[in-house]
């Protein structure tokens, strides 16, 4: 590796920053990262987020390319569909994708912490934590953090800095003065809460380990992804205000009830309910989005600071993660000259981030949906029936968003397209019963030869 | 007037927090106005934003709650419609209203001035400027000042604390990271600059003074407002970017060649056009979203604060001060309880303020084609044809925004349904031919017989 005389400073150690630090590292740039929480491998913390995520196509290449990819995968569980939960207990799996496909349930702590240990082995990368980010100054990069140690103040100047911190990123507050600054934060009237199904007394999986479990129920659902230690991690997605809601599910009389009816094959499994739905935060669910991501050819915002996203579709750590790659690819293309190398960075993904933004919007209302509606499920199968048929045609949208380098922009255009075919479609006369008949498959033969897939006409 | 006992803090001395001031201090209480710029009575400073301003129904009715509504018509100037400029130089008037009915004229820093010394004048109220916002404690109502005189910094208790501090609102600032607090700042692709008509020899004015007038030109536009010393304040509507904008045109060469093709007349009138080019600021457009404007009982915004709109329909000013008046009247139906008044305030604001935002976005597009579009001026004719045959259903949506007190929100849905009936019309065969014949009436009776207006329901 060519060390190089550049510097870069990057606010935030999280999935993302550690991500970047690496993959930065490995191109001989001087690495520093500032992160405002203590070092999470010396001290157990909460870091305020969800407690696994599901890794993908996308984020498996970015690991990849910084060659951790099987050291995580030996931790990670394949999750190869959903599993729905009725009322009744009844349970239906839908497959992702093909047989080999699948999402990975990983650990945000662990492989947090595998990629800050990989990046701070290497001799031009250090790590501050317990740093505050209080200003950015964008004309030159330097930064100014608190030291909430030592109660110390110090600015940090370096050729480059990359906002990696988050949401509700200081770097970010600081571009949002920028004149012609776009920029939206946007909020679910649902929240969540961290739920627990623990591990069997044999330290196996009560429920089936290689799968995503979903609770539909029209309004909110429940969902839950298994963890290496036999447990599984519920999320309760749920709206904050009205009934049922967050507000008034406040007793614990109210609590179990409301399980029973609702939820009651997961009530039998959640021995620590009671303590885990009063003592867990409630979460709310942002939307970020913002442009321009760069300032002055030397800062630049990344992961979540430039893109948070509601977790519907498993992309927020996905796509942060295809933000490093797409970055190091433009350095690559743009042999290292920052300035044309962020520009075309943000020309790559402004777009694409908007377009994840609305898919995981959208895909919260089609996982809610799930069981709850006849009318979806006959168009879900349709979907599967033209996937079936044609392929290469009609892709199906989640494979393109969990298991392609697709950019999510198509994936996005690509369902609008859908949207309009299946309800040319559903409005066919009793389509209930049409739907199994040859002149139905016709009726598809003649408008798939209409249909222009976004992906193919890339 | 009875005094109270409670205090008012109000961040900004602009129109809005002048008037509220004067309007809060007439009810008996003790406030307090924080102004980052010096006293403009006494330094002549540029507002950095427009020198005049047009005074409509909603502005007039707050100055005369306050008391000061004759003081201020002694200066403004009617415009009782636009007066379009064709490039070859043809004058076409279009009326706004009704024969009496005009908006006005006014200069943003005389209103502003004669705001501030009928508030100073009271007992219980008191000025301080260059003291900038640094933070407002939400929970406590505190909001802490930078004497940018002295360089000291000092907190200012009180019950209640107001940003009126503009479309980069402190204030809001820190509201913004209130969880579930929504916000969007979103920047035109146009920019703005102002230029000068100045009087004729005689004091006179050069062009007509009664009118707003406007040289629409498809993608940008020229306007000019009437001052009362014969001048017209000119603001040129203009992309940033592209072929015309304030990119290409960057000469003094560039500058004429473009203003005696697209602006001849105007040019004619404009003997410091190089000097005003060249030396004025770009502005940027900013629409300002957000919601809630109320924090812990305490804290609010209004004005600019709360709902920063573009220019196009005239209103910024104008719903500022209808902010004012329905804070005040809230005030009043809930007798002072503000908890009370101040949830009852943004409920009635906060839709009607993203109404007015969408219609001032709008009109731009609308003003820009006044002239270029025959489409456009067609339909502009049926409309005035269906306004005139049905003046209580088919209200024109300008005569509800700028005369009258219906909220915007009723303006916009107007706006919606009579687009859907214009679309109608304007489909028939031959439209250009057939809107002068009594089929084309018998049409319109027997549509309007569904028609329902948004504002009759309301």
């Amino acid at each position: 590796m060519t060390m190089r005389n550049e510097t870069v400073t990057i606010a935030g150690a999280g999935l993302v920053g550690s991500l970047l630090a690496l993959m930065l590292a490995r191109q001989g740039y001087r690495v520093q990262v500032f992160e405002r929480r203590p070092d999470m491998r010396s001290i157990a913390i909460s870091a305020g987020r969800s407690i696994n995520l599901a890794l993908s196509t996308r984020g498996w290449k970015a690991l990849a390319a910084a060659g951790i990819d099987d050291a995580i995968r030996a931790e990670a569980i394949p999750m190869k569909g959903r599993m729905i939960h009725s009322t009744a207990g009844e349970l239906t799996f839908q497959p992702y994708g093909r047989e080999n496909q699948a999402i990975y349930s990983v650990s945000r702590g662990g492989l947090n912490m595998t990629l800050m240990d990989q990046a701070e082995a290497l001799p031009n990368v250090s790590f501050h934590f317990r740093h505050r980010c209080l200003d950015a100054d964008l004309e030159t990069a330097a930064a100014t953090f608190l030291n909430e140690g030592s109660g110390k103040t110090h600015q940090v100047r370096a050729d480059y800095l990359i906002g990696a911190d988050g949401a509700f990123s200081a770097v970010r507050g600081r571009m949002q003065f920028m004149d012609r600054f776009d920029y939206s934060q946007s909020y679910l009237a649902h929240g969540y809460k961290e739920l627990l199904i623990p591990a069997a007394p044999d330290g196996g999986w009560l429920i089936d380990k290689n799968a995503l479990h979903i609770w539909p129920r029209g309004q909110f659902m429940l969902i839950a992804l298994p963890n290496p230690d036999g447990s599984f991690t519920c999320t309760l997605f749920f709206p904050f205000e009205g009934d049922p809601s967050f507000a008034s599910i406040d007793s614990s009389e109210s609590l179990q009830r409301f399980f029973r009816q609702t939820f009651p094959d997961a009530l039998a499994l959640m021995p620590s309910l009671n303590d885990d739905y009063f003592r867990n935060p409630t979460s709310s669910l942002v939307t970020v989005r913002c442009s321009p991501w760069v300032a002055n050819d030397k800062v630049a915002l990344i992961g979540d600071a430039a893109h948070a996203i509601v977790p519907f579709y498993g992309q927020g750590m996905n796509a942060g993660f295809e933000d490093c790659s797409v970055l190091l690819d433009c350095l690559a293309e743009h042999e290292h000259r920052w300035a044309d190398a962020l520009e075309a960075y943000q020309g790559l993904r402004i777009d694409n981030a908007n377009a994840i933004a609305d898919l995981a919007l959208r895909n919260f209302v089609e996982m809610r949906d799930l069981v709850a509606d006849p009318h979806f499920l006959l168009r879900k199968k349709i979907e599967k029936k033209i996937n079936l048929l044609y392929p290469n045609t009609f892709l199906p949208v989640y494979s393109i968003v969990s298991f392609s380098h697709l950019p999510y922009g198509q994936a996005l255009q690509e369902s609008r397209l859908q949207d309009k075919f299946l309800v040319e479609l559903m409005n066919i006369p009793d389509i209930e019963q049409a739907v199994d008949s040859p002149a139905f498959e016709e009726r598809i033969r003649t408008m798939i030869k209409e249909y222009e897939p976004a992906a193919a006409s890339a």
